[in-house]
């Protein structure tokens, strides 16, 4: 009840001179709505940017939404490092953020302390417990407990939102809330991991291996010490589980997404794919296909000349197919604390509006239960790159082979074997027309078995775009 | 006062149970809040797609926003024409979109008559007055009336929604008013008309002529039978006075537009770009200067591999560069019945929701006065396509008046002259660096005086995307 009088949706207008609107609110919540009061639980860079947006626009802000936003109270390991010039002195301080999200005089907890579980979840759980908005970037705790979240939110009337949480600064959670919200979405894709997205552009653009690119990435700090949550697609993977929940109404299934990550490719596979007409990018994928979703994250051959192929470095794009809208692209920076603060600032202005929905689009009671679709049933073209030994007759064993398996060769690569070359193997790349992922599995497998290649020939998928 | 108890924020989960949040709605208000009552004033093509969308999803729209939304009364100019096999009968009829407005049983009025004056002003006008919500997809309205309107509406506690007003499908008047509400915007571009952008896809894709291609898109349906509006940039010009207003704050002002259409892109111009490693678009620019608002719509190079160059056919595309969440791209359907109808309807779900913002993003009160930045100040490259007679001294004539002028040449494609010329002029076309919008000027028009080129010099200028 609280929280509701504290955020009249006119409070943008409250005290503006000869426009009043609305319910006018009584005398006590009038004072109440002034300021919306934020309570930062995190002060690493993205917080540090969230200080430096407010610090920046709180003018802006005050003009936009009505009322002022003011941090009153912040939380983080260590009281004295140094927070980007903000003197953190004049807000409350709390060594313990669940205490913060339920002592502190505050409005909305702002958590961005991360991590599925432990104190980011407890935190959340306090300030929706004691009536307070929450905003959080945390991909990983919704991914997790999202939908039970978000009935805590809508029992304490509170907001719940996390556009930060996928994507960075682009607007894709309001997107699929509000802006398709006439929509049935049958598919969401996109890239949705700046580090991967980052390696791949570099390898293609100056021709080095993944090894070197990934050392570089860690040097400049757009990829972790521990690389592997993201190029082995696991953050892509918790952020697409939060997309396909908002996109198709479904419960959130961070569980059931066939992962697999970027370690794999090759320079090769990358120059190859380049002279066939593609890029290579790292997908999540979510597609409804009348029998469950399929959600999954992998490399993927995207053609040149479709927008997405052109998305480089760490921006990030998301891809939304409604039935009315038809293709919807949204591209940004997925990561860094500006971006990110733009993001977790728009949730807090959204709040500040009085704009507070059901965090995933629809009261969670009504969200149907996920159902897995059957991966191996996916149809789509793959790229496979194989050495062959260099005897007669091993093309016409592969083909036979595809034959047997009812896949057809859209397009064949076949190297100069090097003149160095003591293995006597031949490079060959095929792109091949649609086909079911079964028979694709069973081609490579007896390929490899029969001896026809040297090792087991490795695949790309190639997502369909009609 | 009304239309706020009719539309609480938490109508969405009003009777869902187990689910109760907000202030409870007293029982006369409860019943009023469980439809949406919509009048719908226009049936053409968007006016049917708006039926298409509430009928085939009146059902998740429910779920999504709390609320039925029915359309209950209808206007057009004939009573018995065929509507998508849609029984209007069923509807209340009303010949005049003003009675409609004022006297149906409606919470809210869609317009989609159309025209920024007469029925189409008179009917948002009407029903802002008698306290009802306003959606509209009318950029000529809003262009020549926004401000205004957005006044009535906010004296009226209304809403006034027009994302269909703008790049059609695509939420880019929710991204500006909500999505990056805690950025100050300092250019917003895009391409805004669905028409010229297929004319120049389909010139560079089947190396045709501007009159073929504008021809067939006369047949398609893509283009008007009088196109000037499309390709001479006006209509582009309305969507972009209204993105200026959102983005930066201040009043619309859609007369302050250098506009400058496609009907003198020849074939060549795009095959020199493409040489060049450029694309032709009409791009609606808007720059915050600092000393004013640039705004233009006209031509431009846009180098190959930044994705709005990868916009294709009737596409529409939106790039916002806010402070904080840098570069932010939408893209989508830009008309179509459907896509359009998404539109209209995302913003009838908003007010169902019960999100009702000032309509340009803050108060009107608010909006700082539209002030105009010189265009003659305006920097940036040009392309070059001119004639020169095919004699001595000519390119060095050329390069003279540049150099006078302080221009600076960045690559130069000398064509052969064909054998069959007998005007003996050869084409050269020259990309210049960055130069003032004067120094061009000066120098086109000392080249064309002194009778250096053959006729006057061909322009387009290159946007700076850095």
């Amino acid at each position: 009840m609280r929280l509701w009088h504290e955020t009249p949706a006119f409070a943008g207008v409250t005290g503006e001179p000869g426009v009043t609107r609305g319910a006018e609110p009584k005398g006590k919540q009038m004072a109440a709505s002034s300021v919306l009061k934020i309570g930062l639980a995190g002060l690493g860079t993205v917080g540090v940017g969230v200080l430096d947006l407010l610090a920046a626009h709180g003018e802006l802000l005050e003009k936009r939404t009505g009322r002022r936003i003011e941090v009153t109270a912040v939380c983080a390991r260590s009281r004295n490092k140094a927070r980007g010039g903000h003197d953190i002195s004049r807000f409350q301080w709390f060594d313990d953020p669940v205490a913060l999200a339920r002592e502190a005089d505050i409005d909305l907890l702002v958590e961005l302390i991360g991590g599925a579980d432990g104190p980011a979840k407890a935190a959340v759980e306090a300030a929706l417990a004691a009536g307070r908005h929450v905003v959080t970037a945390n991909k990983a705790l919704l991914a997790a407990h999202g939908v039970g979240l978000a009935e805590m939110a809508e029992r304490a009337s509170g907001a719940l939102n996390f556009e930060a949480a996928v994507a960075g600064g682009i607007p894709i959670v309001k997107t699929l809330r509000e802006g398709v919200a006439g929509n049935r979405v049958r598919r969401v894709y996109g890239i949705l991991n700046g580090t991967c997205n980052y390696i791949l552009t570099t390898m293609e653009r100056e021709g080095r291996d993944f090894a070197d690119v990934l050392k570089e990435a860690q040097e400049l700090g757009y990829a972790e010490a521990d690389p592997s949550f993201d190029i082995g697609g696991d953050d892509a993977a918790h952020k697409l589980a939060i997309l396909t929940a908002l996109a198709f109404g479904v419960t959130i299934s961070a569980g059931d997404i066939y992962v697999e990550g970027i370690e794999a490719i090759t320079l090769d596979d990358i120059r190859y794919a380049d002279e066939l007409g593609y890029r290579v990018k790292l997908l999540g994928v979510a597609v409804d296909t009348g029998e469950g979703i399929e959600q999954r994250v992998h490399p993927t051959l995207v053609p040149k000349g479709l927008p997405i192929a052109d998305i480089k470095g760490v921006f990030n794009a998301v891809e939304v197919r409604g039935d009315f809208v038809d293709d919807l692209m949204l591209s940004g920076r997925g990561a860094g604390a500006h971006p990110t603060a733009s993001a977790v600032v728009a949730d807090i202005a959204d709040v500040a509006r009085g704009i507070i929905l059901p965090p995933l689009g629809r009261p969670a009671a009504t969200l149907k239960p996920f159902v897995k679709a059957p991966m191996r049933a996916h149809e789509g073209g793959y790229y496979v790159a194989m050495s062959l030994r260099d005897e007669p007759g091993q093309m016409a064993a592969v083909a036979r082979v595809f034959a047997d398996e009812g896949i057809s060769i859209n397009s064949i690569i076949q190297k100069a074997r090097p003149a160095d070359d003591e293995d006597k193997v031949a490079p060959v790349i095929l792109i091949t027309h649609e086909t079911l992922e079964r028979a694709m599995r069973e081609a490579i497998k007896r390929i490899a078995d029969e001896g026809i290649s040297v090792g087991t020939p490795r695949t790309i998928r190639i997502e369909r775009f009609d």
